[in-house]
């Protein structure tokens, strides 16, 4: 991402991997278009994204408080879209671009120190090179830097840390298919794709040592919004004995719940299920349940690991931690 | 499944559900052909096409040696198709056709027998209207009638006991968004089609009561190879205490093998995980791993059920059961 004298500069993440389209946007109401429909994704570019979508209603004079609604109408389910619009809010006009260069900066810092607490955590809870299954995309294109569960597969990587990635499809979208392989082939870090459900399989047949994946939003008993499919992996990593780690900026934490009962779960368009690349797979008329997270409750998590510390089980966030 | 005059006419499943093609194979190689690149596809349907591949050597004469090898290396995981070309192998010339159709007639009332049995268990564990989770295609296009799971399901419908069916979508070949979903449509049985990794999230929020699969080959403890995405299915049954029945005619059982270490487990090109449609989804030179099955351990399920009986845990086939 990219703020240019002309607009906010982006990478159409939809068009990954086949064409590297860069999109300028130059009102906040393209950015939250943007957001909505995944041109932008993942949780922390996501409020990256949304701080400088206020940066260009400032630019054009437009009403900030109008934008600031509509840019967190635009996806429910992270909460780092709201925590970057709070930020916002108080800053008087002449900060905000700064203030969203801040962010963006800040999340560069926070993704390096994930990955290093992840090394550490990884290091002692399985020496020597890990065989890591994860899902959707962590990476690069989803925050300003490293990633945040992908971020802690590069940092294993420079240690000759990673045997190997296992990276799961994350149907609909296919976020694993497309953007985590394309990170971890540009990076020649080994791994191999896999359909979500060969996941039970991988680990029966212990080719798991653990699983890392990312959160949109972290209650404060633990309880985790993530893709959906990431309860799946927690259950089945469980049921199998393999550490499951989150890796999240605290920006991730929402302090203000309890627990996952109140994340308000996005459901999303039955076409991402039933067409694919604009072809229709399903036959006219399936009907379809397209939810696009789900909560892992936080007994199921044997860590998570933000830029602050490494959490272990039981979660008790805002209240000692 | 057809026997004509000119040859032996299926219904290419990879077309459904947008084109109902029908294809007339001449010859042997050709049905081998057609099971290996899932023209036709389910245990018991493969059985039955190996059959009339058998009659079909015999209509021009050729080695029934060379045919019966040919069709046993199209797919190894499946045993009915095995079974079909053993019980072939010793009937002369003369009646190789009619035993195929006995076969072909036997599926029919085996599929029905197994939705009689599959009503009776089910009202037992869940009386009242049933939501259903199931995972692939084992409808009619599977079998010679009915189906096995799906042919549940049908019976239960005639009854006003569906209240829903969960269709998972079954990547990488997706029959159960394609042909699950067209046959649910064309039956008005009630259903929605998820993606397979949110049957967590669908057990987790209480919307299944029960899960039925089909079965590729069961051994004597009750491991049970099927789907890709099976093994999961149970694993999160197991977690979450939704009974998993089984549904397959007692071809399905090997009795040569004690568990399931010994079946073998056929993987399948990479590109039918990073093409869809013919489209290139995933970069170029992405790894993929690709198995077309696992194995559900007999302690993960509750009950097997075929023509013959129902069968609880624990299992132990050709010892008394």
């Amino acid at each position: 991402m990219e703020w240019t004298d002309h607009g906010f500069r982006m990478l159409d993440q939809r068009r990954l991997p086949h064409q590297e389209v860069w999109l300028e946007l130059h009102s906040w109401f393209e950015v939250a278009e943007a957001i909505r429909n995944m041109t932008v994704r993942g949780a922390p570019a996501i409020g990256i994204a949304a701080a400088f979508g206020m940066a260009l209603a400032v630019r054009h004079g437009e009403d900030r408080e109008v934008a600031d609604r509509g840019l967190r109408a635009s996806r429910p389910t992270a909460v780092n879209l709201f925590i970057a619009l709070d930020r916002i809010k108080n800053v008087p006009d002449s900060e905000v671009l700064q203030e969203a260069q801040a962010i963006e900066a800040e999340d560069l810092a926070i993704n390096e120190a994930i990955g290093q607490h992840g090394l550490r955590f990884l290091n002692e809870i399985r020496p020597g090179p890990k065989r890591i299954l994860t899902i959707c995309n962590t990476g690069a294109v989803a925050t300003a830097g490293l990633g945040t569960a992908l971020g802690i597969i590069r940092v294993l990587h420079r240690h000759n840390l990673v045997a190997e990635v296992l990276s799961c499809e994350t149907r609909p979208r296919q976020q694993g298919l497309r953007l985590t392989a394309w990170e971890l082939l540009r990076e020649s870090i080994p791994f191999r794709s896999i359909v979500d459900s060969a996941a039970a399989f991988a680990m029966a047949s212990k080719q798991v040592d653990v699983v890392i994946v990312g959160a949109d939003r972290i209650a404060r008993n633990g309880d985790t919004a993530n893709k959906i499919g990431t309860l799946s992996l927690a259950v089945l990593a469980h049921h199998y004995r393999i550490p499951f780690v989150v890796a999240a900026p605290s920006t991730t934490f929402d302090s203000a719940l309890a627990d996952g009962r109140g994340i308000p779960i996005e459901e999303r368009d039955a076409e991402e299920i039933t067409e694919i690349e604009g072809e229709r797979v399903a036959p006219a008329g399936t009907p379809v349940w397209n939810p696009g997270f789900d909560v892992t409750p936080g007994d199921l998590i044997s860590a998570i690991i933000s830029e602050q510390s490494i959490y272990q089980a039981p979660f008790a966030f805002g209240v000692g931690q």
